[in-house]
């Protein structure tokens, strides 16, 4: 006898759509290999008139209390997007015992202590895998096949707008709003494109990235988050002279009880695996105590890719009542005992427009000596109209003493242009 | 109240010592995460006086059924290699009631019928996410988050001293024969290196990878296997020359109800993820209807990532009572519905010497013609004592034209040196 489950959307545009056509596509071969009849029986849309959808008219709804009240409903597959009302209605569903699927990073990363503690009371699950690197699986590796570990580094590459902006602006040499008003045309960018570009996205998945990883909720609060509109095409054209390739990484690492969660554009060497990650793709590195360096590389958007983590979490949900929630204490607070720095240590690329005059190299690295930074590599562009370009690469020091060394830099002739991140 | 899970070891040698230690070092941290308290209660060596572990000699014993029978046990990690006895082991704890947790490809492969029918029998869980690919949640993903999705291809590096061996050839220009012989020295090979030179390795894990991801068993004797012992610098130096990076690849494709499954040297482009691939990593690339093209790496072997991915599949079976089972009707022979094909399309690398006259190169032309190959690009070296060296990669063909081909090629004076499968 096979199971029937039956599903209430919130929401029915492109992602929900996905959802239904791989549901339909699907059903009866998951009938066949898990024994699930899976139905969808409603869908909440603003208004019926206007749906432009392939999901059958008699199954839409105006009422959200159709979806999160329906008694025959069991799993509640949010696609509305945005924090309100997606977080409300889903810690509707969850009061009401219904499990909820979802892949809003943002209604999650800001409001999971409310969500879990909903599901915790009503026993219901919450499951979302699409929620960061859409179709990577890479939640449900941690918590289910990395449970055993200690993961002590996570890296991203978690948002593919952005990554195919910085991807064309190092193939093509171009400047950043010139590739941005391309993708936008191309549907790539969102007419308003902040929540890629300034990280808010990015920022939004590391949350929730680190919380799983470090098994202590990361709020969304204690992310560090710099986004990509100041990139020039001369940062990437002099990191890539150094064998530099420039992305926009999620970074979480913790460090016994320190804890660093920051968003930002980073150089890393040409030959890391992050780096050959090109285009729209996503990529997460991972670094335990015994796994050592993984990687799960995979689709970060698409209704297709989407569609199959979403459809993932669903038939997860299907075949286990009893849910499996993340094995850390989601409290509204992260744990007391860990510290949350913003001193953490990395390697800084700093490009210095300067005077073409005898000294000032001396001077420069005079700044680094003084902070204690001592440098890894130097490259010196010919002067043009007696100006100078000056690149250092430092070795391993702290973000505090780079932060005075760029401050003592910048004078009345020499001026800093960039100061990049790197990682290896 | 936590759980007291108890673990009976088959074998403790480098991976069950692995095991050991990571159970050891996580013990509190596994007790606060998931509320488990993991206990090893006996492990079987092959003589107690002999044995040259840490675990505590007080839990060691000769007798197979302290653990396989022994009632106070729940999990037994199987860490004896080969596949006797080790699979009538696991196929006794199985029969009492004991959960299974495996990385032994072969034991697995050419006996999974009977340990799937065992634990079927029992209610008991089979758990072997270590046999392929070392730590890398392949199995775990395609049978969690994959499973409402379509797999229509899977190509893995899953073998990481031939890895080894192929990326020193490509770096070095290294014959096989010295490279091999150095990888024994240091302990990257076995002195006996046929399991993975031959692809036997290789064979048995693509048996397991394709059964899961295809939702149908792919027995062992189905896999076509060759290995690297054939290969030669000459062969490697003349891909590179044309873009390509030569890999053992493990190939599963299924097209309707048609599969194939093959283990054989391959090249690739060079901007193929598996071609980055460097060392002992080892990679698995997934392709379906709906997540399109996955990569997940990570590493294949060693004691500390080989004892990540068995007590993630013992914590795993700790929290799950009612086993997860891969979906689909694991009979002794693979579904009747399907078609295994050994004329399965792929593009071809073939390197002749010939003569150096005229009319050669229109003879070889002429003889991939009449097959109805056509040809996507050739590269002719100059001459050497009246010979040269001709190298054609084809257009997509059938394997049985390639045969043909090859078999037309060979004659009096022209030689085919080597014939490479290319894929994308």
């Amino acid at each position: 006898m096979s199971k029937i489950v039956k599903l209430g959307f919130l929401g029915c545009g492109n992602i929900g759509g996905g959802v239904w056509h791989l549901l339909d596509e699907m059903h009866d071969e998951l009938l066949k290999r898990d024994d699930i009849d899976l139905r969808v029986e409603k869908a909440l849309v603003l208004s019926i008139p206007l749906a432009r959808t392939d999901v059958p008219t008699a199954i839409l709804t105006e009422d959200a209390a159709d979806v999160l009240e329906n008694p025959e409903i069991d799993i509640v597959c949010e696609f509305m997007g945005g924090e309100h009302p997606a977080a409300d209605f889903m810690q509707r569903a969850l009061e009401h015992g219904k499990t909820v699927v979802t892949a809003n990073k943002m209604a999650l990363a800001l409001n999971w202590d409310k969500l879990d503690a909903a599901a915790r009371a009503s026993g219901a699950g919450l499951y979302y895998e699409a929620s960061v690197g859409g179709v990577i699986p890479v939640i449900r590796s941690l918590t289910l096949s990395l449970e055993a570990d200690k993961i002590d580094r996570v890296m991203g590459i978690v948002n593919g707008t952005t990554n195919y902006i910085l991807t064309r602006m190092a193939r093509e040499g171009s400047d950043y709003a010139d590739v941005l008003a391309d993708a936008q045309r191309l549907g790539l960018a969102e007419p308003n494109p902040a929540a890629d570009v300034e990280g808010f996205d990015a920022a939004y998945k590391l949350s929730i990235l680190a919380s799983i990883a470090f098994h202590s909720r990361v709020t969304y609060d204690k992310v560090h988050r710099e986004g990509i509109t100041g990139i020039t095409a001369a940062d990437i054209a002099a990191g890539k002279e150094m064998g530099y390739v420039l992305k926009l990484l999620a970074i979480g690492k913790r460090d016994g009880d320190t804890v660093e969660v920051r968003v930002h554009p980073t150089f890393l060497p040409g030959d890391h695996p992050l780096a050959q990650v090109d285009g729209s793709l996503n990529a997460i590195f991972i670094h335990g105590a015994y796994c050592q360096d993984m990687m799960l590389q995979g689709r970060g958007a698409g209704d297709k890719p989407t569609a199959s983590a979403i459809c993932g979490d669903i038939v997860y949900a299907a075949l286990n009542d009893r849910p499996t929630r993340p094995s850390f204490a989601n409290t509204p607070e992260p744990d007391p005992a860990l510290t949350f720095t913003d001193d953490w240590r990395s390697r800084y690329f700093v490009r210095l427009d300067t005077p073409d005059a005898p000294g000032v190299l001396a001077k420069a690295a005079g700044v680094f000596a003084a902070e204690g930074i001592s440098i890894d590599a130097m490259m010196q562009k010919p002067a043009c109209n007696g100006r100078a370009q000056v690149v250092f690469v430092t070795h391993e020091t702290s973000e505090k003493a780079a932060e005075k060394a760029v401050a003592a830099l910048n004078g009345d002739d020499m001026r800093v242009e960039s100061v990049i991140r790197v990682e290896k």
